[in-house]
């Protein structure tokens, strides 16, 4: 009984481990993707049966290979450690809710898109790429609160000042802030800035510091970036080089260390010969 | 009596570098800057009364707050050495404005907005990173000083040739190099070319030759900043690497020379040795 | 025969290599660039008919000029086996469509403004630089696949929920992908946005989760790019200086171990000498 | 004779090194550029006539001031020797025109602008600052012609195709290329390709290849001039460095072949004393 299910085991590790699989799976995943992008268009009923019927198959094809992949696990709770896992499992269980419903048609078909992110667990490269993303994370966190600081300032100012001029870009600070955000992307900025200007004719002071800081700042984060991944590159190659060049530095002073004790040895051996005679 | 004053200090000290104290201060500075973001939305009078007793009490905290500070210095005086100090000092004075006063109502708002800015002095992350941008300025100062004659000499330029075709866009040298900064951020920049191209065809030239010359020059600039940085860092990691592979080399460039004396040392005794039998 | 055949080839392959033939190959491309930009101008039938004179000269001219290089080769076929010769080859044979033929004018017009493209293979630098743009194509391949993801989870939810509001911008998934390329190139961006946000008013959030996707993961790839283009030049650069520092390193350390055996008999031999004495 | 005129040279090369003179020249060029500024405003008659005394005042200084630097040389034709000087010669020369004259009064002030440009010549740090962005533009030549191709391909196929379409933006391959200009910055670029969609719903292809062609080569361009710069200041330092770890590392392989040699002699000449024996 535990042989059998072992060697069951054994089975389901060997389909997830193999190649064709794989490409299966990528296949499905692409599929299922053309199979969202189709129903945006206008398709006739025929077409779209065919489509419900398809989604189906895609549906009980993920469960059984999220279940092919459980069972390969020696405990079906050791799936859920890794990450990447639970990922998958996520969005496949989500995407159980049924499209036939017609009160969450929008709901399910959204949820169905997701899948398309399953092409980025399932190919190595695309996982490798964004864990390297996702990393580059926190170190973009305090600039972001700094960002985040400048907007709210420029925001709740903007707001006390240019609200009688225009309440639906300035009605109030969030508003004020996704204003900014259009500012900082120069998209019709200066449409912005003449209509404040009318009223207050020194508020391009306001829209250019705000442009200046918020470059400004932008490009030292992109800096501070490219320095840190440079950094981390070079300890990582020192590291690597330890064996190489620095590595056998260190060798030849330890060594010769060594030999000038043995010469300081020798010497003394030498003026024992000539000294006595 | 002097005693106690001593341990007076000694307690205000403690008060400030407490963990919980620094969280605290931190936790009254967002609750500011959400009172300020909510009185730019519509508010019933009911919530006005009581975000006003909350800025009384906001007030009054970071009043005692830098009372703590001041008083945990040996003397008051030390406390303004520090520029961070004098930067919350300046802007919690500079609230005091009362914000009933309907006269200066919009100027004591704006400045209570600023009281944002002391999350910067407050998280030393973010004090950090401000330290690092304000170094950066400097290196931007010829530059911008370059970038300044370029858009004054095509402001000029701008103002004299366009001023008749629309006095709005090229009215005077200040106007035109609003105007000029509007294309350098390429907004709308076409619809201010078409208008003059139909007055002087070649004036595209004017503006093609503006944007290549302001990007090349920020490109430059950029690069020049990257360099800048990357060699501060190299500069430091070779300072810090003297006691490594570099230092490891001279040690042995040292001993090397001793063991070539004391080798010469040992052949002369040879020689001695073989040359009389 | 074989002789004459053969110095016959030694003569076209000195035109070849000619730097005068190249100069003439390099004018007639210019010539044959300006010919094809004067016919984009309203220009009266008896220029017209000069310029098609010019144009079957200039055909006739590329003709010889790829017989003559394929003549300098050993084998007719090896002149296939350099991709920038296939380029060639094809750009010449595909503009031998007549541009007589009112049917097909503007194909044979289209044609013929390719041969410009000759100028990159014929010029060495040019050449040098489109291999190496050619190079970085790779490298980026992952990475547009992350992006295109982003693009069609994104265009497909644009599609879903915005088709009702502007089925000009959001009618199916390929449609709205164009959208979201204008959005991420900041186009009347904001158009887009205040259009969808009067139906659902978060739909802000859509819009600037998408930028900072975009953005994000364009800043990481340049940086990538960067660095690996550093990393490369970083070993082209050891694997150069093998023969230099790093080398010299190796050199010492194998000297050091030979000195140090060579010690070791001379020290067992001098105790041979003093011991039993 | 001789000697006074000796002495007079060395009076005007004091009067030129004088740092109080430099700074007097910058606040006249300053002045001048306020001046020039200022007539671009709307003034009154008896402010322009101040500013007509103040302009030839002006003139008559860099006048003197030229002249002052021409005796201050041995020869005065080693005045011409140096870029620098011709620069400001010229611009001191070409601002003669007589502003009074109201045929030229354009051309008049227009030239007077360019005195701003001595600001460039006369501060130190921004000649240094010039001539390195000068020394950055040959590098860029190749990519700059790779770039004018693309233009002029993509300009000419689409002023066959859309010029009947819009006349105004295609209409012939120099009103193209601009038009391109103008989509290569994202300036309403959507407006432009949606006017072509309408006939040829494919043409977004033409311009999403072009965008991204142009963006690659620029990017490209980039990294390379970054890659240049850094390779420049790497040998740089590697040549300052050669007295450093490198030089060390060469002395030290030097002397431990020599130390090698000595080694070799003592083993033989112990041999000789023990074998003997």
């Amino acid at each position: 009984m535990q042989a059998s299910l072992s060697s069951w085991r054994d089975g389901f590790l060997a389909v997830r481990n193999n190649k064709s699989f794989e490409m299966l799976v990528i296949a499905i995943i692409l599929i299922s993707a053309l199979v969202i992008g189709a129903t945006t268009y206008d398709i006739d009923s025929r077409w779209l049966q065919a489509i419900q019927v398809l989604d189906h198959a895609i549906t009980i094809f993920f469960l059984i290979e999220i279940a092919i992949r459980m069972a390969a696990e020696k405990h079906i709770l050791d799936f859920f450690k890794q990450g990447w896992n639970v990922f998958d499992f996520l969005i496949v269980t989500v995407s159980l809710v049924p499209i036939d419903d017609t009160d969450m048609v929008l709901l399910a078909r959204l949820l169905r898109i997701f899948r398309v992110l399953r092409l980025i667990s399932i190919v190595p490269e695309l996982r490798v790429l964004m864990d390297a993303l996702l990393k580059a994370i926190p170190r973009m966190g305090y600039v972001l609160v700094l960002m985040f600081i400048i907007f709210y300032i420029y925001g709740a100012m903007g707001s006390f000042l240019f609200e009688s001029i225009n309440p639906v870009l300035w009605g109030d600070v969030s508003i004020s802030m996704l204003t900014l955000f259009r500012v900082s992307t120069f998209e019709d900025w200066t449409d912005v800035m003449y209509e404040t200007m009318a009223v207050y004719p020194m508020s391009w002071t306001f829209y250019l510091t705000f442009i200046f800081l918020t470059t400004f700042v932008f490009m030292n984060m992109m800096i501070g970036i490219i320095l840190e991944v440079m950094q981390a590159e070079h300890e990582k190659m020192s590291r690597e080089e330890g064996t190489g060049e620095a590595g056998e530095v260190h060798w030849i002073k330890e060594h010769t260390r060594e030999m000038e004790a043995r010469l300081t040895r020798i010497e003394t051996m030498l003026e024992q010969i000539t000294k006595p005679k």
